[in-house]
């Protein structure tokens, strides 16, 4: 099903952009725990639009109300309701009826999904504005594997024809900034570099593309498992979730397809008499299970289809060609509102592997 | 859990490379399905190492035994098993315990995860072998959807630095073509330059990586759903199951990261009366549903880490730094092999979506 | 998990007694379906407390709010949240911690489970009042049957020494007048003679249970499935979720241990041209699947545990013996309000049937 | 689905009595646990038909062969697969098409359930003989328990006219002699006694039904959670996978049905500084969650369906009422062999239990 997520922990999602409110249920975070207030609504900040020029001016004021689940900031165990109401909803700026199909957008596939009663103001339960329940069901997730010692950063490694430097081998202090940045970057002229392209594709009624490349340090190995259970299954379904993700690569990626065994794999070595890998092609994955490296991985993430640009479409009350162009403001990049995103699939996908590895670690003898 | 995938179909795998047997449970095909041998057996003969000088000579003899579920050919609607002996094992080969971690591969990760107690030989869970038991499931599953008239076809769209046309763009006679080839491309001249980048490969001691891409023509609109139940969530979670794959994109992929919405978007039109897109750089889903244009996907595949050439890696009885070389004869590239498994999970994950869609046609009503 | 059952239904429960709301997500009932709000009203009203001299006069105004996956009143097919704030919380009355434990409650089995986090107040995840958003999702699974031409009732087939009469039995006046009746019954003068008891044991600070039996009419046969799919698994662990349910039988259910095969066996029969069964000792179900003759089922259900007579207990503070009698008014018993949830519950296991048979239904050839 | 329970144990049963083989796939036992094969052999052999003049001569060697998941007899935590062949199949007993549909069985639900092509023979996918693969789970999850200081005991509590002693009040030298007897019962010439009801049940051509009373000691408090995660649901709806339970009761049962709040209600008190309960009405549950008393439960098992003794019935093929008698010889009275099969269903999910607590305990914090 499409709104349930997850074994050990359970995440299921609801609402739609021009309903009363989105939220989620999550099952399966420690009794006991206490919401860190602080990181969930610099989470919920980082996701919600009209932080700065570069994103659209609609306000969303997503302040969580916790329904169950939650008594004085401390989790109960029981499962967690928290919803964010809808108020910026504006329903009278769309006609009682579908009509113009934008390009890009899941307005045609949803109207054959649902049969035609889908609610698809807004985008409906296709809006980007749902992912502000996985940012809050991802920002307690990162708080209980941070306890753990495990800490996720990301940064837009990619924006059109901008390349940042690679995370792998950024400092303590570069990725420590990332989340406090506008557009996070590691290089340090990408900022006002890729803030520049954005600017010039809203002047051209255009918007633009990019990736996300995120890393996850402090993962003990022996997480995941092979075949369906493997890192990358795990991680890359929650990923795929993203509106717009439209590519997931572990380490190297698609270099790997260019490359010779002896160039991509990575030797074994002894440092502080620990195993690790001399080299982190693989992203910290072997056979599906983290190895102990920090995790790396990147996710496409297409141009804003909604764009001033007059686009070719169909009428689907007509069945009739017509041309199409989006009125008000939006995005022209949603890169720097995906970050938290990721990173909150990362977290809730992770959480799920560190459980389930607890479990194991809980009922095995280990070998004398 | 790693064995286990689906909610509408299931499949479940078992078996190690060197334990009795490998195999899989699969519930949820219909009843009265009669098992089309000559595409299961095609299917599993393309999988099959030693069909040419390319591959590993090991010679696998993978007839399945249907222990269940199957009544003179016919499938009875009860959980199907299938299991496919292990024959040619050569224990002996193998010291009684693991020492020398294997660069790439889940030695040292497989050890964690299982305390030690793991059945390392051969890869053991981890083994390629294991893909045996997919394609079998995938067969079935392929049937199931010929017979609704959803075709899935795959390429070796890159191998090192050779890359061959798009799939796309490819006429029916060309698809065709591709399960009888041994190195299934489109470009006339591509499956010899491929060869030969093989040949020399093994000749140097090291191996080659590669991408494939799939296309699935027939699809309705209507299959998949937001969020967690997109199309490309639920195939990625299955590709990633693949050992090797590292990098999963759906329609151009990493291409959208440099493109703009007035390039990447497809325009609605109206072909034959039905609506379609102009183009399908989307790989025929928006919204995580398919828009009934072709899919397209590509999986990279990385370099077969077993090479002659010795490399850098640490005992695990000592814990000290070693030297290690791939003794005996390997596959330098394992794309050929690797196309039936891409196919194979492209079934399962279609199947899974087919039947969610047709439990949906069967209970809502159409809008007047 | 606790909270979340089902694979082509989801139904999603959350919520404490004290918490700000209980609530409810479905997802899987049909895109198009309009909410029969009178049929919902109905039968979240024969649960709400307060209806009757019989029940406790705390007033609960279960008022819906539907926050997602309804438009216009109209399901849209996307996940349905479904909230009921806690309005009459009185969390005043409750001191600052746990302390006295009441026999037969949850609070120290929820104690352990939760750590000593748990929201206790009113019995928090435990109390009876989250059987509210049960009703809600079995009056729209109910509604979904109902277009289907299937019918559930049910009766207060025991209360203390009575017993009423069989429902399999019943004429069609009889099984519609049952969700009118305070105390559901088929005997003419067994609702009095009951209440009677009821009122008795209030009198002397005491409770009585009693036991519920459930007939559905209009089952197709071939619902259900052997072994784990067994339409007794799928009920039983519903009905097992209902508070203060001990015992669930089907059919003659512990009458089979003391007959015999000659006795208890259903003979076949042709009825119409179809094949249907002489009895029905069965209850309507052979080998986990349903035979096409009325669904029969009863539930144990135990007095409520909050008396005012004193009690022996433990205060948890101070781990020592003490005495216990619960303040203010009670339900004597819950049988009245057990039956919707009953009902309910009947109703969201058989839409998760009889939409897993609808797949296979659409699926599958027929036989020539 | 039918033939997958559990979430964090993974039991997926194959097979059909007329197959190949019968099986199944295990996935969440411990990597290093070592199979006590003794207790596994002792199991199995309970369950096998032609132990003693009480039951079916025909002749199943239960021998399992591990095709995976175990190496040198010691599991590797990978999923297991263990398959049992069908030797005795007498497949030439059977026409070639169904016709007369047997009273009590699943010939006519099976029929419409698989469209006509189900292996119908000796009860196909229904049949008494798939509980072989489930006493092989069941044993390998008691010993997982039996490690933790779990113990699962059971007998005959009632067959026919006849009444055992009770289970929780007996001595352990009782506890431990049950599975050693061929009539596992408590009380001294009960044995005899049940032994001659079911030789007379054999001479009339009859058969004769019974309950199984299980106890379990050693559960620590916490195992379970409210709604669908309470014991009771997950305990029953593994019992009624077993052919022929038509009832399943927890602690006291349906006397609750009859009973007051003061008689039912299990005093807390104070023993060897550990709270427990005074009584144990309620079988060692509170809230769905154990409460570190007891466990309790009792199902109901129909007489076996197959009697020598004429019963009316329908030809499927002619759509004509007929009458049929049983040939050969069969169990009038499957309760023996029950025992071991509810005692595994009682192992499989209190290991599910088990493992989902062992979870909270690894993440949870405890209250200072």
């Amino acid at each position: 099903m499409s709104s349930t997520y997850g074994e050990h922990l359970k995440v299921t999602l609801f609402g739609q952009s021009h309903g009363a409110a989105i939220g989620v249920v999550i099952e399966g975070l420690p009794a006991g725990m206490e919401i860190d207030q602080e990181a969930l609504s610099h989470a919920l900040a980082r996701r919600a639009p009209g932080r700065s020029d570069l994103s659209t001016p609609r306000k969303e004021t997503d302040q969580p109300e916790f329904l169950s689940g939650v008594m004085d900031g401390v989790l109960t165990g029981q499962p967690l309701c928290a919803v964010i109401r809808n108020h910026d909803q504006h329903s009278r700026d769309y006609s009682t009826e579908l009509d113009l199909l934008r390009p890009g957008h899941a307005d045609y596939t949803g109207h054959i999904r649902y049969f035609g009663f889908e609610d698809w103001r807004g985008g409906g339960s296709f809006s980007g504005r749902l992912t502000a329940p996985i940012v809050l069901a991802g920002a307690l997730c990162a708080q209980f594997l941070r306890e753990k010692g495990i800490r996720i950063f990301s940064h837009i490694s990619r924006l059109g024809a901008h390349q940042d430097e690679r995370i792998e081998t950024a400092e303590q202090s570069q990725l420590e900034a990332l989340s406090e940045m506008t557009l996070p970057t590691l290089s340090p002229c990408m900022e006002e570099r890729m803030a520049e392209t954005i600017r010039e594709a809203r002047r051209s009624g255009d918007s633009v593309g990019g990736s996300v490349t995120c890393r996850v340090d402090g993962l003990p190995a022996g997480l995941g498992a092979p075949f369906f259970g493997s890192v990358e299954s795990e991680l890359s379904r929650l990923l795929f979730s993203i509106p717009g993700v439209k590519a997931v690569a572990f380490g190297d990626g698609f270099a790997f397809a260019e490359g010779t065994g002896s160039e991509m794999n990575d030797a074994f070595t002894i440092r502080n008499g620990q195993i690790r890998t001399a080299t982190n092609h693989s992203g910290g994955i072997n056979g599906g299970i983290t190895n102990g490296m920090p995790l790396l991985f990147t996710c496409a993430v297409r141009p804003t289809p909604t764009i001033a640009s007059p686009q070719r479409t169909v009428s689907i009350r007509d069945m009739e060609e017509r041309e199409i162009s989006a009125r008000g403001r939006h995005d022209p990049c949603i890169l720097p509102r995906v970050c938290p995103v990721v990173e909150a699939m990362a977290a809730i996908g992770l959480t799920e592997l560190w459980k389930e590895r607890a479990q194991c670690l809980s009922v095995s003898p280990t070998r004398g």
